[in-house]
């Protein structure tokens, strides 16, 4: 393989991480066969009601340039530069991300780049089959056993497989029927449920078309990403279970007074509220975390598939295509059973660690984000940045605009968390904090671990 | 006069205040000569550079609803919905004015106001006698002197003259000749500046169209109004003198380190921000005290000639327009000296209070803004505001969206500050405050202020 040799190759799963992988893969001059469970959406819709936006940085972009793709895609987004949380007394708050404009987010629908990314990989000479549901796997053996809408079953032969099948993924389930293969699934207890912002005739004055807008409430939060043709893509975020949660929603009445009670600037720009509402499935989300990602040679799990995480830090795309662009570079220098071996050692530690980030995310998005404290030491961190960028870079900016290990960016994570609150204790107003101390706090305790990482705030 | 008899009235002043109130004495049936010291701003510019844009609200307007002019200036205007402010940091938060949008501002261009006003003015007959500078006035005697641009002089007859000629008024500058009379000049130790923001050719995602702007920086701020072609007035208020101040203020390198410093993400979008910052003049801001505001039924001060204010309530123009309204009813009811009497001896504790709440809020405009715990506040009233509107409005909208009179919204606003104090010790999310507590408060110590005052929150 190291050759560029022939090999025909098997993906399972044509979402985008499949269709990114089995792009690099045919790029290499491999045939490459993905076999997909639902039907190909750019004939019929597949995720009507369920579509929660993706976003796309700099992690994702990185493995898009690879294919010369990078520009493409990026037609089919909207650039978001910040938070803008609204609360429940109408002030509305804007965070931008980084720390210019530069540093933005790209919002865009799944299906739209999804199909995209399915076209070009078509045009690379990628065979697609559709409706083939994965229901057994003999790995060792090379059959894949795939159920058809019909009812027909097919068996396929193949020399390696890349399951690319996203969090339920029956890959990783073909895995685990192997000893020393473990799995966890954390299930959230909220849900979500999508609803739809039509586009605002007047010009976005409610809903800032740069923006990802967050109501957040506590132990739960709304948010809205938008599409280029003006609508926002709403997703509410529940418990499941509870007294205010998808299980107690019931009926026209207790729907629209739950919304009046908590998201009164929204509800009336949320056209059908109540149809939306009732019509639109309840999404669940985990996290689910495994080990090894890979048998020998013959299978090796890819995004979701291998690291499902929640989408609160919307990394689960970028993650997926960071992955993508890794496992190439390692197939690129060894055997398949070593460079498999490899991505799963190298990978897992910083899988894990979005994984953690992406659930803290979700505290801060429903909760922290309207703690007056808690939104000043975000000021004091955006003026480190803003005047010390050299030193000082958030989390946040390493993780969506830098190629830094996650792992190393949640590890400066937690010095940053002891720093700020050292900078913030009896501080009043986000200007007046003692620069000399933070030069001093940054250099004793930051700027070692990024040097023993070996990682540069140049980005 | 209470028979609507045809003597001939006096105004000194063109501004907005004289010629509506001209208006409203020619609608009485009076023959009405004004004098402006200025030339005819419609032939020519005589405001270039020194544009604070004025803030029209529920005060003015009825004003003009006498008038049957409210939507005939409306037109001129752009609604304003709240305050959008802007730290240092890059967070931008805006707070919503009103319970709903309903309540808003007008930002208007004063010289476009003053500009149809004048030319309505005429139309009903109004007599304008612009370059006439008074320059001695003989108020017992009835005569006044005007000088030309050209150095001459002309001596004018008057019955009754209506000093609305403003801050530097010479009307009052004769009144205080007589006994019993005093004033006094207040003046500001901040200068102001006027810089123009150009149309955004983007669509406006840095400067909401909808929102008065404010970068709060302690000891001096930034803001900006929109104007109906795109463009925003931008005001800087600085210290006169000091380290940092229009007196210090000198060359482009100074100029551009200091707006990049405080003004990081407004500086990019002032255009020609060095040239403006030389070319505009610095303003001088004051506040004028004085009493009585009349001579007998000889002369009688309206508008800033009588109180002049600082403008950071944006009450300057409505306060002048509810002048007139006030003194054209007493003028119905009585006698001129008595009108006059009753006028000076009824407005002057409103008057006194609105310049007080000015001055506070300049504080409030440059400093409190960036304040969290300031914020936190803000939002627990924009609570109690949403949640039991029956029994609580803030001060700001009774000032600007009532006509409770100022005084008595200065003393709601001081229980209102108690109220807040309690809500708000130890709490730490808005949304949390104590409701059984607010509504115990409000009942022990606010509503029995507005029942013996006998105003009603329902506006």
């Amino acid at each position: 393989m190291a050759e560029g040799g022939r090999e025909t190759l098997t993906v399972v799963g044509g979402g985008p991480v499949g269709s990114v992988l089995a792009l690099l893969l045919a790029r290499r001059g491999h045939p490459v066969e993905v076999y997909e469970r639902r039907a190909d959406m750019r004939e019929r819709s597949v995720d009507a009601g369920r579509s929660i936006n993706l976003v796309l940085c700099n992690r994702g972009l990185r493995a898009l340039e690879l294919l010369g793709l990078r520009e493409d895609v990026l037609q089919l987004t909207v650039p978001v530069y910040g938070r803008l949380m609204h609360s429940l007394s109408g002030a509305r708050t804007f965070q931008p991300y980084g720390k210019d404009e530069r540093e933005c987010n790209y919002s865009v629908s799944r299906s739209q780049l999804n199909e995209r990314l399915l076209t070009r990989a078509e045009e690379a000479g990628v065979r697609f089959h559709f409706e083939h549901r994965l229901v057994a796997a003999d790995l060792p053996g090379g059959s894949l056993t795939f159920e058809q809408p019909s009812g027909e079953r097919r068996v396929v032969a193949f020399e390696r497989v890349f399951g690319c099948d996203g969090a339920p993924s029956a890959v990783r389930e073909a895995l685990l029927e192997h000893p020393g293969h473990t799995a966890t699934l954390e299930p959230l207890e909220h849900g979500y449920k999508e609803l739809l912002f039509p586009a605002d005739g007047e010009g976005g004055f409610a809903l800032d078309p740069k923006a990802l807008h967050i109501w957040p409430r506590g132990d739960q939060f709304l948010m809205g990403l938008p599409n280029p043709d003006g609508t926002f893509t709403g997703t509410v975020y529940l418990p499941l279970e509870g007294p205010e949660s998808f299980a107690s929603l019931d009926g026209a009445g207790a729907i629209e007074a739950f919304f009046a009670r908590h998201y009164p600037d929204a509800a009336p720009l949320l056209s059908d509220l109540v149809p939306q509402f009732e019509a639109n499935p309840t999404g669940h989300l985990g996290t689910v975390r495994c080990a090894p990602w890979h048998l020998g040679g013959r299978a090796v799990l890819v995004g979701d598939a291998a690291h499902a995480i929640v989408p609160f830090f919307g990394q689960g795309l970028n993650c997926g295509f960071e992955d993508c662009a890794l496992l190439i570079r390692l197939l690129e220098e060894r055997p398949p059973a070593e460079a498999f071996a490899a991505f799963s050692a190298q990978r897992k530690p910083d899988a894990d660690a979005i994984a953690d980030m992406a659930l803290e995310n979700f505290v801060e998005m429903r909760a922290k984000v309207a703690d007056p404290a808690f939104l000043l030491r975000k000021q004091v961190e955006a003026l480190l940045e803003r005047e010390m960028p050299e030193v000082y870079r958030t989390r946040y900016a390493m993780v969506m605009y830098s190629s830094i290990p996650y792992r190393v960016a949640k590890e400066a994570g937690v010095v940053q968390r002891g720093i700020l609150d050292e900078l913030c204790r009896g501080l009043e107003r986000a200007e007046d904090f003692d620069r000399t101390r933070a030069r001093a706090l940054i250099a004793e305790r930051l700027t070692p671990l990024l040097e023993r990482e070996g990682v540069s705030l140049a980005f």
